[in-house]
């Protein structure tokens, strides 16, 4: 079977090996005669399947007693819904900043219910740099600070995490368990399973066990983040099938080292495609290079004609999902923690060959 | 392989066929070289699966044009949360049908955010009953009427649905594609996915167009329905693996000779248990006679010992699910259009040779 060199931006690349365990067991998982996705999600089986899934993430991320864990539908688009509906109380505002299209739907939703500053937006420069820390304009009674602490879109990251005196909020969608992070900083971390965690259909939520009472009378019970903690991620039938794919990612990433191991071979990937990109003025990245992502790494050609042709060759040559946002054009490869070194690599080369010829 | 007799209430049985489809394709679906849960849900190769499916459930349940289906996240439990939102006008009401506990769940949900009335409730009765067109007292002015058609752990389903002034919405999650229906008659239809159409983490919802604009302007974005019909069911990353398990699914329904044909196994496998049920003392239907579920088969033997030997047995030789729901006891065989008739045959036949070994 030919696998191609997958860059999607998200759903994107999983690991082979993890594929392969979920093909072997797909019609009998654990001699049990039956699907993972034909349990009840009630059944002890199942039970097994999700505590792995938790333990794996709390093990990863070094998560203490004091936060939940939650598994939840919707992505991260449910979530810019239910934080300001859970922790922003009423006639109280919360800061988000601004670092692009992610950030921007967030403020979007919170501001359909309720009061939001926008500490600082990063619009006018095409959102190509994270703020220094005097820049933000922070509420001094804000409820919390929300951060997107890597936009896929812009191909920037927050390499240090701000000091506020709120709680920190953090959609981690696109980075989760690619770097290390210390969790005890944040209030709330939060991430759509699609990068990094597993397949499309659900989002992971990292909870500080105090602030999930601060639900008003009038937030729907589903909405709550107490509904789900009281009843461990299946207040309703859960993602099974999605749940069950992380526990095994989990489980891929432990097998790798760990995430200190894998931000290690994430930071080499990076560099790889970086160092190419300034090695000489046929390409050239957007991005401020303190802010460079460490996931999306994006850049451009001299003209729009020479990305198409780069697209259109990278095509033949079995690279996949190298197009850049609609919205911003130019070139993009996301390389999350299943695209392998080998397929940045052969990105590299390809990159070098399109140079000599087209240069 | 050996799998087992599977009657769990959902997740449940999926067609053996399906899953060895999604099982040969799961690394590489249609020789695009990965996996459906690796592609982009932007990307053509997507779109054709979203396609699909959409043209499977338009195909299979007569949908017209008049009517959008949507895929979303959350199941039916975020839909309890959404029809109010969307289909109730700030300051009117919508009336409840409460059969059971799904009904029950759906009537909490929308009196948190305004006003319901519920026109009828068999709770005094147990839940062992729908009610007589005379029973229901309608609001002339409700919004909408809302009913579960099936109730899964009551094990009792509208044979027949009410007439009605105000436009009628079914939660139809335990009963999808498994009897045939003029959708015509519905303003909503909505369905969690985890017991006919696939795996658990998405819910169908087929909508009249017209009512979709309804929603106020508080209403969070990711809750609107116009939010999700303007963008085909990808406002947010869907969760493309549960679409694809549904294309799979409605391409399996198709090939049985689609829903009429289906409909007709699914009056002979109930026939097949109501029978050994009607047969002897030993047996005992708590539900009326015209109200009885297709799909989820409840008796109850003379003692609780006595069911729980026969549940202990009946693990032994091979058949899983058949637990009541832990809210009322009992036995219940959940016979979704995935259980075939030799599971449905080889449950009768061993509720028999329990009789005679202890009746």
């Amino acid at each position: 079977m030919a696998r191609i060199h997958n860059f999607n931006a998200g759903p994107a690349a999983m690991p082979q090996a993890v594929l392969e365990r979920a093909q072997s067991e797909l019609l009998d998982l654990g001699g049990f005669g039956m699907s993972v996705m034909e349990m009840s999600h009630r059944s002890k089986e199942f039970q097994a399947v999700i505590d792995g899934a938790e333990a794996g993430i709390r093990r990863l991320m070094g998560i203490s007693d004091d936060y939940a864990v939650l598994f939840l539908q919707g992505g991260a688009s449910l979530q810019f819904v239910m934080l300001p509906m859970n922790l922003r109380r009423p006639g109280k505002s919360a800061d988000y900043v601004d670092t692009g299209s992610w950030a921007s739907k967030a403020i979007k939703e919170a501001k359909i219910t309720g009061a939001a500053n926008v500490a600082w937006s990063g619009k006018n420069d095409n959102y190509s740099r994270i703020p220094k820390k005097a820049e933000l304009k922070l509420a001094p009674d804000a409820e919390y600070l929300h951060i997107c602490t890597n936009e896929t879109i812009g191909g920037i990251r927050w390499a240090q995490f701000p000091e506020t005196s709120a709680p920190l909020i953090a959609d981690m969608s696109s980075e989760i368990l690619s770097r290390t992070v210390d969790v005890n900083r944040f209030a709330l971390i939060y991430a759509g399973a699609q990068k990094n965690l597993g397949p499309s259909g659900l989002a992971i939520v990292v909870i500080r066990k105090d602030l999930a009472g601060r639900a008003a009378e009038n937030v729907p019970i589903f909405l709550r983040y107490s509904t789900h903690i009281a009843d461990g991620s299946m207040y309703n039938t859960p993602n099974t099938w999605g749940i069950y794919m992380i526990k095994l990612t989990c489980d891929w990433v432990q097998a790798q080292g760990g995430v200190a191991s894998i931000q290690k071979l994430n930071e080499k990937k990076a560099g790889t495609l970086y160092d190419v990109i300034d090695s000489s003025d046929f390409w050239h990245s957007p991005v401020e290079k303190a802010s460079r992502s460490i996931m999306n790494i994006v850049w451009r050609l001299p003209s729009e004609d020479q990305e198409e042709q780069f697209l259109a060759q990278a095509k033949k040559e079995g690279f996949v999902g190298l197009k850049g946002h609609r919205s911003v054009g130019g070139i993009r490869a996301s390389i999350y923690n299943a695209v392998p070194l080998e397929a940045v690599d052969a990105l590299a080369s390809f990159m070098k060959d399109f140079e000599v010829k087209h240069g």
